[in-house]
Protein backbone atom coordinates (compact mmCIF):
# COMPACT_ATOMS: atom_id res chain seq x y z
CA UNK A 1 0.00 0.00 0.00
CA UNK A 2 2.89 2.52 0.78
CA UNK A 3 4.66 1.31 -2.34
CA UNK A 4 1.45 2.43 -4.59
CA UNK A 5 1.15 6.06 -2.92
CA UNK A 6 4.67 6.27 -3.87
CA UNK A 7 4.35 5.11 -7.22
CA UNK A 8 3.42 8.05 -9.76
CA UNK A 9 2.20 5.95 -12.63
CA UNK A 10 -0.80 4.29 -9.74
CA UNK A 11 -3.92 6.60 -9.75
CA UNK A 12 -5.86 6.27 -6.49
CA UNK A 13 -9.40 7.07 -7.10
CA UNK A 14 -10.45 7.30 -3.29
CA UNK A 15 -8.34 6.89 0.08
CA UNK A 16 -9.92 6.77 3.28
CA UNK A 17 -7.31 6.93 5.96
CA UNK A 18 -7.19 6.98 10.17
CA UNK A 19 -5.53 10.21 11.86
CA UNK A 20 -3.19 7.80 13.28
CA UNK A 21 -2.34 6.22 9.74
CA UNK A 22 -2.03 9.63 8.47
CA UNK A 23 0.52 10.76 10.48
CA UNK A 24 2.62 7.29 10.44
CA UNK A 25 2.90 7.76 6.66
CA UNK A 26 4.12 11.27 7.25
CA UNK A 27 6.41 10.64 9.50
CA UNK A 28 7.24 8.33 6.52
CA UNK A 29 7.74 11.48 4.69
CA UNK A 30 4.94 9.09 2.14
CA UNK A 31 2.66 11.86 0.88
CA UNK A 32 -1.40 10.99 0.27
CA UNK A 33 -3.47 12.33 -2.11
CA UNK A 34 -4.99 15.81 -1.80
CA UNK A 35 -8.33 14.13 -1.92
CA UNK A 36 -7.83 11.74 0.89
CA UNK A 37 -10.35 12.04 3.56
CA UNK A 38 -9.71 11.31 7.25
CA UNK A 39 -11.86 8.90 8.43
CA UNK A 40 -12.69 7.07 12.20
CA UNK A 41 -11.25 3.25 12.25
CA UNK A 42 -15.28 2.31 12.39
CA UNK A 43 -16.08 3.48 8.64
CA UNK A 44 -13.02 2.00 7.67
CA UNK A 45 -13.88 -1.39 8.94
CA UNK A 46 -17.11 -0.65 7.35
CA UNK A 47 -16.01 -0.72 3.78
CA UNK A 48 -14.01 -3.99 4.33
CA UNK A 49 -15.05 -7.48 4.56
CA UNK A 50 -15.52 -8.65 8.03
CA UNK A 51 -11.77 -9.44 10.18
CA UNK A 52 -9.88 -7.69 7.53
CA UNK A 53 -6.95 -7.00 8.53
CA UNK A 54 -5.85 -3.78 7.52
CA UNK A 55 -3.21 -0.61 8.60
CA UNK A 56 -5.92 2.45 8.66
CA UNK A 57 -6.30 3.15 5.32
CA UNK A 58 -8.48 1.82 2.74
CA UNK A 59 -7.62 2.85 -1.18
CA UNK A 60 -9.83 2.56 -4.47
CA UNK A 61 -6.90 2.46 -7.01
CA UNK A 62 -6.84 2.33 -11.25
CA UNK A 63 -5.36 -0.94 -11.94
CA UNK A 64 -1.48 0.22 -13.30
CA UNK A 65 -1.49 1.43 -17.11
CA UNK A 66 -1.02 -1.90 -19.84
CA UNK A 67 2.68 -1.80 -20.35
CA UNK A 68 4.29 -3.08 -24.16
CA UNK A 69 7.58 -4.78 -24.43
CA UNK A 70 8.85 -1.03 -25.85
CA UNK A 71 8.33 0.51 -22.34
CA UNK A 72 11.22 -2.07 -20.82
CA UNK A 73 14.73 -0.41 -20.56
CA UNK A 74 16.86 -3.10 -22.84
CA UNK A 75 19.98 -2.72 -21.07
CA UNK A 76 19.53 -5.07 -17.65
CA UNK A 77 18.18 -8.46 -16.79
CA UNK A 78 14.42 -8.88 -17.71
CA UNK A 79 12.40 -12.27 -16.45
CA UNK A 80 10.13 -14.35 -18.92
CA UNK A 81 7.63 -16.69 -17.27
CA UNK A 82 6.33 -19.43 -19.25
CA UNK A 83 2.89 -20.27 -18.01
CA UNK A 84 3.82 -20.55 -13.87
CA UNK A 85 0.23 -20.39 -12.64
CA UNK A 86 0.31 -19.86 -8.71
CA UNK A 87 -0.09 -16.92 -7.51
CA UNK A 88 2.34 -16.77 -5.05
CA UNK A 89 4.95 -18.14 -7.16
CA UNK A 90 4.73 -15.03 -9.30
CA UNK A 91 4.19 -12.24 -6.56
CA UNK A 92 7.53 -13.84 -4.91
CA UNK A 93 9.47 -13.74 -8.28
CA UNK A 94 8.28 -10.13 -8.51
CA UNK A 95 9.54 -9.60 -5.13
CA UNK A 96 12.99 -11.12 -6.11
CA UNK A 97 12.66 -9.24 -9.69
CA UNK A 98 12.66 -5.77 -6.96
CA UNK A 99 15.24 -7.00 -4.85
CA UNK A 100 17.75 -7.89 -7.84
CA UNK A 101 16.87 -4.68 -10.05
CA UNK A 102 15.88 -7.08 -12.74
CA UNK A 103 13.91 -4.47 -15.27
CA UNK A 104 10.99 -6.08 -15.66
CA UNK A 105 8.78 -9.00 -15.86
CA UNK A 106 7.02 -10.81 -18.93
CA UNK A 107 4.11 -13.22 -18.50
CA UNK A 108 1.55 -15.01 -20.93
CA UNK A 109 -2.34 -13.40 -20.75
CA UNK A 110 -3.32 -16.83 -20.69
CA UNK A 111 -2.29 -19.23 -17.67
CA UNK A 112 -0.69 -16.55 -15.58
CA UNK A 113 -2.54 -15.27 -12.07
CA UNK A 114 -4.03 -11.76 -12.06
CA UNK A 115 -2.46 -8.58 -10.62
CA UNK A 116 -4.45 -8.70 -7.65
CA UNK A 117 -4.86 -10.48 -4.68
CA UNK A 118 -2.38 -13.20 -3.35
CA UNK A 119 -0.43 -12.17 -6.27
CA UNK A 120 -0.12 -8.68 -4.81
CA UNK A 121 0.27 -9.31 -1.13
CA UNK A 122 3.34 -12.24 -2.71
CA UNK A 123 5.01 -9.02 -4.58
CA UNK A 124 4.80 -7.40 -1.26
CA UNK A 125 4.94 -4.18 -3.02
CA UNK A 126 7.08 -5.40 -6.27
CA UNK A 127 4.06 -4.74 -8.59
CA UNK A 128 4.65 -0.72 -8.32
CA UNK A 129 8.23 -1.06 -8.86
CA UNK A 130 9.14 -3.68 -11.65
CA UNK A 131 7.09 -3.43 -14.74
CA UNK A 132 4.99 -6.38 -15.63
CA UNK A 133 4.39 -6.87 -19.27
CA UNK A 134 1.92 -9.56 -20.65
CA UNK A 135 1.96 -10.71 -23.70
CA UNK A 136 -0.08 -12.71 -26.41
CA UNK A 137 2.49 -14.82 -27.80
CA UNK A 138 5.14 -15.72 -25.69
CA UNK A 139 7.73 -16.93 -28.81
CA UNK A 140 6.66 -14.04 -30.34
CA UNK A 141 7.80 -11.59 -27.57
CA UNK A 142 11.06 -13.57 -27.80
CA UNK A 143 11.35 -13.16 -31.13
CA UNK A 144 11.26 -9.17 -30.34
CA UNK A 145 13.28 -9.23 -27.54
CA UNK A 146 15.81 -10.94 -29.45
CA UNK A 147 15.66 -8.00 -32.18
CA UNK A 148 15.87 -5.56 -29.22
CA UNK A 149 19.59 -7.16 -28.17
CA UNK A 150 18.20 -9.66 -25.65
CA UNK A 151 20.33 -12.73 -24.92
CA UNK A 152 17.96 -15.07 -24.41
CA UNK A 153 18.46 -18.06 -21.16
CA UNK A 154 16.21 -20.28 -20.74
CA UNK A 155 16.60 -22.42 -17.07
CA UNK A 156 15.78 -26.09 -17.19
CA UNK A 157 17.25 -28.83 -14.75
CA UNK A 158 18.68 -31.16 -17.80
CA UNK A 159 20.01 -28.10 -19.20
CA UNK A 160 23.23 -28.40 -20.88
CA UNK A 161 25.26 -26.35 -18.98
CA UNK A 162 25.59 -24.70 -15.44
CA UNK A 163 24.05 -21.22 -15.04
CA UNK A 164 27.48 -20.30 -13.40
CA UNK A 165 29.25 -20.58 -15.81
CA UNK A 166 27.47 -20.09 -19.32
CA UNK A 167 28.15 -17.65 -20.92
CA UNK A 168 26.33 -14.27 -19.99
CA UNK A 169 25.58 -11.07 -21.61
CA UNK A 170 23.36 -8.20 -21.21
CA UNK A 171 20.59 -7.54 -21.94
CA UNK A 172 19.51 -10.66 -20.67
CA UNK A 173 16.08 -11.86 -20.48
CA UNK A 174 15.83 -15.34 -18.33
CA UNK A 175 13.09 -17.57 -19.33
CA UNK A 176 11.37 -20.00 -16.57
CA UNK A 177 8.67 -22.73 -16.72
CA UNK A 178 5.83 -23.27 -15.56
CA UNK A 179 5.11 -25.48 -12.49
CA UNK A 180 5.44 -28.92 -13.38
CA UNK A 181 5.53 -28.44 -16.90
CA UNK A 182 8.41 -26.54 -17.39
CA UNK A 183 9.94 -24.53 -20.96
CA UNK A 184 7.34 -25.19 -23.49
CA UNK A 185 9.00 -26.77 -26.96
CA UNK A 186 8.82 -23.76 -29.01
CA UNK A 187 9.92 -21.36 -25.59
CA UNK A 188 12.97 -23.54 -25.12
CA UNK A 189 13.52 -23.27 -29.28
CA UNK A 190 13.30 -19.41 -29.20
CA UNK A 191 16.46 -19.45 -26.32
CA UNK A 192 19.73 -18.81 -27.13
CA UNK A 193 21.06 -21.08 -24.70
CA UNK A 194 19.07 -23.35 -21.67
CA UNK A 195 21.08 -23.59 -18.36
CA UNK A 196 20.47 -25.72 -15.01
CA UNK A 197 21.41 -24.37 -11.58
CA UNK A 198 23.84 -27.23 -9.97
CA UNK A 199 22.25 -28.79 -7.53
CA UNK A 200 24.52 -31.11 -5.16
CA UNK A 201 21.55 -33.33 -3.24
CA UNK A 202 19.19 -36.09 -4.07
CA UNK A 203 16.53 -33.61 -6.02
CA UNK A 204 17.58 -31.81 -8.67
CA UNK A 205 14.55 -29.33 -9.24
CA UNK A 206 13.76 -26.28 -6.57
CA UNK A 207 10.31 -24.56 -6.58
CA UNK A 208 9.84 -22.66 -9.94
CA UNK A 209 10.41 -18.97 -7.93
CA UNK A 210 13.21 -20.10 -5.44
CA UNK A 211 14.98 -20.95 -9.18
CA UNK A 212 14.28 -18.01 -10.23
CA UNK A 213 15.72 -16.45 -7.05
CA UNK A 214 18.37 -18.06 -7.49
CA UNK A 215 19.18 -17.36 -11.45
CA UNK A 216 18.23 -14.10 -10.79
CA UNK A 217 21.07 -13.84 -8.17
CA UNK A 218 23.87 -15.85 -10.17
CA UNK A 219 22.83 -13.65 -13.03
CA UNK A 220 23.08 -10.38 -11.30
CA UNK A 221 26.49 -11.42 -9.86
CA UNK A 222 28.25 -12.21 -12.93
CA UNK A 223 26.82 -9.72 -14.84
CA UNK A 224 27.42 -6.85 -12.31
CA UNK A 225 24.31 -5.59 -12.07
CA UNK A 226 24.71 -1.99 -10.25
CA UNK A 227 21.80 -1.15 -8.44
CA UNK A 228 21.78 2.63 -9.88
CA UNK A 229 20.32 1.77 -13.19
CA UNK A 230 17.21 0.98 -11.37
CA UNK A 231 17.08 3.59 -8.99
CA UNK A 232 15.35 5.98 -11.55
CA UNK A 233 11.49 5.06 -12.75
CA UNK A 234 12.17 2.79 -15.62
CA UNK A 235 8.80 4.12 -17.46
CA UNK A 236 8.71 7.52 -17.59
CA UNK B 1 4.47 -40.34 -3.76
CA UNK B 2 7.53 -42.36 -5.56
CA UNK B 3 9.56 -41.05 -3.02
CA UNK B 4 7.55 -42.58 -0.19
CA UNK B 5 7.97 -46.23 -1.71
CA UNK B 6 11.07 -46.04 -1.78
CA UNK B 7 11.58 -44.63 1.78
CA UNK B 8 12.51 -47.12 3.59
CA UNK B 9 11.57 -45.58 6.64
CA UNK B 10 7.55 -45.19 5.62
CA UNK B 11 5.55 -47.96 6.22
CA UNK B 12 2.68 -48.15 3.73
CA UNK B 13 -0.56 -49.51 5.31
CA UNK B 14 -2.57 -49.80 2.08
CA UNK B 15 -1.55 -49.63 -1.28
CA UNK B 16 -4.45 -49.51 -4.11
CA UNK B 17 -2.56 -49.00 -7.84
CA UNK B 18 -3.64 -49.79 -11.41
CA UNK B 19 -2.07 -52.03 -13.77
CA UNK B 20 -0.61 -48.87 -15.78
CA UNK B 21 0.82 -47.06 -12.41
CA UNK B 22 1.94 -50.64 -11.68
CA UNK B 23 3.68 -51.32 -14.77
CA UNK B 24 5.02 -47.45 -14.81
CA UNK B 25 6.81 -47.94 -11.61
CA UNK B 26 8.36 -51.24 -12.41
CA UNK B 27 9.49 -49.76 -15.44
CA UNK B 28 11.28 -47.10 -13.54
CA UNK B 29 12.93 -49.71 -10.63
CA UNK B 30 10.41 -48.80 -8.03
CA UNK B 31 9.26 -51.44 -5.97
CA UNK B 32 5.26 -52.16 -4.69
CA UNK B 33 5.21 -53.79 -1.34
CA UNK B 34 3.70 -57.16 -1.62
CA UNK B 35 0.14 -56.09 -0.02
CA UNK B 36 -0.16 -54.14 -3.38
CA UNK B 37 -3.67 -54.42 -4.58
CA UNK B 38 -3.99 -54.24 -8.23
CA UNK B 39 -7.20 -52.54 -9.18
CA UNK B 40 -9.54 -50.47 -11.88
CA UNK B 41 -8.86 -47.02 -12.65
CA UNK B 42 -12.44 -46.57 -10.79
CA UNK B 43 -12.32 -48.32 -7.81
CA UNK B 44 -9.17 -45.89 -6.94
CA UNK B 45 -11.46 -42.90 -8.19
CA UNK B 46 -13.97 -44.15 -5.10
CA UNK B 47 -11.40 -43.86 -2.73
CA UNK B 48 -10.60 -40.15 -3.71
CA UNK B 49 -12.27 -36.83 -3.38
CA UNK B 50 -14.18 -35.75 -6.73
CA UNK B 51 -11.78 -34.26 -8.82
CA UNK B 52 -8.49 -35.06 -7.07
CA UNK B 53 -5.87 -35.70 -9.57
CA UNK B 54 -4.17 -39.15 -8.95
CA UNK B 55 -1.43 -40.87 -10.72
CA UNK B 56 -2.97 -44.63 -10.47
CA UNK B 57 -2.11 -44.74 -7.24
CA UNK B 58 -3.88 -44.64 -3.72
CA UNK B 59 -1.54 -45.27 -0.77
CA UNK B 60 -2.39 -45.04 3.47
CA UNK B 61 0.54 -44.61 5.02
CA UNK B 62 2.19 -43.88 8.78
CA UNK B 63 3.76 -40.66 9.71
CA UNK B 64 7.65 -40.63 9.76
CA UNK B 65 8.97 -41.78 13.00
CA UNK B 66 9.18 -38.49 15.28
CA UNK B 67 13.54 -37.47 15.05
CA UNK B 68 15.20 -36.13 17.32
CA UNK B 69 18.27 -33.76 17.34
CA UNK B 70 20.59 -37.01 18.12
CA UNK B 71 19.05 -38.22 14.43
CA UNK B 72 21.00 -35.48 12.76
CA UNK B 73 24.49 -35.74 10.93
CA UNK B 74 26.91 -32.91 12.66
CA UNK B 75 28.88 -32.83 9.67
CA UNK B 76 27.03 -30.71 6.99
CA UNK B 77 24.57 -27.78 7.06
CA UNK B 78 21.14 -27.88 8.54
CA UNK B 79 18.37 -25.68 8.89
CA UNK B 80 16.59 -23.97 11.74
CA UNK B 81 12.94 -22.63 11.25
CA UNK B 82 11.78 -20.26 13.91
CA UNK B 83 8.22 -20.19 13.58
CA UNK B 84 7.93 -20.02 9.17
CA UNK B 85 4.09 -20.69 9.31
CA UNK B 86 3.36 -21.33 5.29
CA UNK B 87 2.92 -24.17 4.29
CA UNK B 88 3.94 -23.72 0.70
CA UNK B 89 7.19 -22.31 2.29
CA UNK B 90 8.15 -24.89 4.09
CA UNK B 91 7.47 -27.61 1.54
CA UNK B 92 9.16 -25.48 -0.49
CA UNK B 93 12.29 -25.09 1.65
CA UNK B 94 12.62 -28.55 2.53
CA UNK B 95 13.08 -29.47 -1.48
CA UNK B 96 15.78 -26.76 -1.20
CA UNK B 97 17.24 -28.68 1.31
CA UNK B 98 16.81 -31.82 -0.45
CA UNK B 99 18.17 -30.30 -3.34
CA UNK B 100 21.36 -28.59 -1.44
CA UNK B 101 22.33 -31.73 0.56
CA UNK B 102 21.57 -30.45 3.57
CA UNK B 103 21.30 -32.19 6.54
CA UNK B 104 18.20 -31.48 8.15
CA UNK B 105 15.31 -29.19 8.98
CA UNK B 106 14.50 -27.91 12.60
CA UNK B 107 11.02 -26.31 13.19
CA UNK B 108 9.17 -25.26 16.16
CA UNK B 109 6.14 -27.87 17.23
CA UNK B 110 3.89 -24.70 17.43
CA UNK B 111 3.55 -22.24 14.77
CA UNK B 112 4.65 -24.53 12.01
CA UNK B 113 2.55 -26.48 9.52
CA UNK B 114 2.06 -29.93 9.56
CA UNK B 115 3.93 -32.32 7.25
CA UNK B 116 1.09 -33.20 5.66
CA UNK B 117 -1.18 -31.83 2.57
CA UNK B 118 0.13 -28.82 0.87
CA UNK B 119 3.19 -28.93 2.54
CA UNK B 120 4.19 -32.49 1.46
CA UNK B 121 3.21 -31.34 -1.97
CA UNK B 122 5.21 -28.56 -1.74
CA UNK B 123 8.18 -30.86 -0.59
CA UNK B 124 7.67 -32.78 -4.15
CA UNK B 125 9.27 -35.86 -2.02
CA UNK B 126 11.89 -34.12 0.22
CA UNK B 127 10.16 -34.92 3.03
CA UNK B 128 11.17 -38.86 2.12
CA UNK B 129 14.54 -37.75 2.12
CA UNK B 130 15.39 -34.79 4.85
CA UNK B 131 14.87 -35.15 8.16
CA UNK B 132 12.07 -32.89 9.82
CA UNK B 133 12.72 -32.39 13.32
CA UNK B 134 10.32 -30.62 15.31
CA UNK B 135 11.52 -29.26 18.85
CA UNK B 136 9.32 -28.00 21.24
CA UNK B 137 11.74 -25.00 22.64
CA UNK B 138 13.76 -23.49 19.75
CA UNK B 139 16.40 -21.74 22.00
CA UNK B 140 17.13 -24.79 24.07
CA UNK B 141 17.91 -26.81 20.34
CA UNK B 142 19.85 -24.28 19.24
CA UNK B 143 22.14 -24.58 22.91
CA UNK B 144 22.31 -28.32 22.12
CA UNK B 145 23.46 -28.14 18.80
CA UNK B 146 26.20 -25.35 19.97
CA UNK B 147 27.23 -28.31 22.20
CA UNK B 148 27.21 -30.41 19.24
CA UNK B 149 29.85 -28.34 17.68
CA UNK B 150 27.18 -26.45 15.11
CA UNK B 151 28.12 -22.65 14.21
CA UNK B 152 24.83 -20.64 13.97
CA UNK B 153 24.43 -18.62 11.45
CA UNK B 154 20.95 -16.16 11.59
CA UNK B 155 19.74 -14.54 8.40
CA UNK B 156 18.00 -11.27 8.33
CA UNK B 157 17.81 -8.40 5.84
CA UNK B 158 19.61 -5.94 8.51
CA UNK B 159 22.67 -8.48 9.30
CA UNK B 160 25.44 -6.99 10.28
CA UNK B 161 27.23 -9.08 7.73
CA UNK B 162 26.80 -10.21 3.91
CA UNK B 163 26.20 -14.04 4.09
CA UNK B 164 28.92 -14.20 1.00
CA UNK B 165 31.58 -12.82 3.00
CA UNK B 166 30.86 -14.01 6.62
CA UNK B 167 33.07 -16.17 8.55
CA UNK B 168 31.23 -19.88 7.99
CA UNK B 169 32.49 -23.14 8.69
CA UNK B 170 30.54 -26.74 8.73
CA UNK B 171 28.96 -27.83 11.09
CA UNK B 172 26.95 -25.32 10.16
CA UNK B 173 22.97 -24.02 11.33
CA UNK B 174 21.15 -21.33 9.30
CA UNK B 175 18.24 -19.70 11.05
CA UNK B 176 15.72 -18.53 9.06
CA UNK B 177 12.44 -16.16 10.41
CA UNK B 178 8.91 -16.44 10.26
CA UNK B 179 6.43 -14.52 7.08
CA UNK B 180 6.89 -10.81 8.24
CA UNK B 181 7.89 -11.25 11.72
CA UNK B 182 11.78 -12.48 10.79
CA UNK B 183 13.74 -14.29 13.91
CA UNK B 184 12.60 -13.81 17.29
CA UNK B 185 14.48 -11.70 19.68
CA UNK B 186 16.01 -15.18 21.51
CA UNK B 187 16.52 -16.96 18.21
CA UNK B 188 18.77 -14.16 17.68
CA UNK B 189 20.52 -13.98 20.66
CA UNK B 190 21.36 -17.82 20.07
CA UNK B 191 22.93 -17.18 16.99
CA UNK B 192 26.78 -16.77 16.29
CA UNK B 193 26.27 -14.00 13.90
CA UNK B 194 23.49 -12.83 11.86
CA UNK B 195 24.24 -11.96 8.22
CA UNK B 196 21.93 -10.36 5.35
CA UNK B 197 21.74 -11.32 1.70
CA UNK B 198 23.24 -8.54 -1.01
CA UNK B 199 20.58 -7.89 -2.46
CA UNK B 200 21.04 -4.66 -5.31
CA UNK B 201 17.30 -3.29 -5.62
CA UNK B 202 15.06 -1.44 -3.99
CA UNK B 203 12.89 -4.01 -1.89
CA UNK B 204 15.42 -5.44 0.55
CA UNK B 205 14.11 -8.68 1.62
CA UNK B 206 13.14 -11.49 -0.29
CA UNK B 207 10.03 -14.51 0.35
CA UNK B 208 11.47 -16.73 3.18
CA UNK B 209 11.96 -19.40 1.12
CA UNK B 210 13.35 -17.86 -1.70
CA UNK B 211 15.79 -16.40 0.67
CA UNK B 212 16.76 -19.60 2.32
CA UNK B 213 16.93 -21.51 -0.97
CA UNK B 214 19.62 -18.71 -1.61
CA UNK B 215 21.26 -18.64 1.88
CA UNK B 216 21.64 -22.63 1.25
CA UNK B 217 23.71 -22.10 -2.32
CA UNK B 218 26.20 -19.33 -0.62
CA UNK B 219 26.69 -21.44 2.16
CA UNK B 220 27.14 -24.84 0.06
CA UNK B 221 29.28 -23.28 -2.15
CA UNK B 222 31.41 -21.58 0.17
CA UNK B 223 32.15 -24.69 2.37
CA UNK B 224 32.75 -26.92 -0.63
CA UNK B 225 29.43 -28.75 0.55
CA UNK B 226 29.73 -32.88 -1.16
CA UNK B 227 26.48 -34.16 -2.80
CA UNK B 228 28.50 -37.71 -1.57
CA UNK B 229 27.24 -37.16 1.99
CA UNK B 230 24.23 -37.12 1.56
CA UNK B 231 24.02 -40.58 -0.47
CA UNK B 232 23.48 -42.42 2.11
CA UNK B 233 20.53 -42.84 4.31
CA UNK B 234 21.71 -40.11 7.09
CA UNK B 235 19.16 -41.98 9.59
CA UNK B 236 19.95 -45.50 9.30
Amino acid sequence: MKAALKNPRRRIRTLLITENAARRLADEGVSTPAHAEIVRADVLAARLPPDAVHQGLFAEADALPALGLVDMPTDGIVLILDQITDPHNVGAILRSAAAFAADGVVTTIRHSPQATGVLAKSASGALELVPLVAVPNLARALATMKTQGFFLVGLDSAGAIDLSSAPLRLPLGLVVGGEGKGLRQLTRKSCDLVARLALPGQIKSLNVSNATALALYVAAARLGVNPASNQADPIS
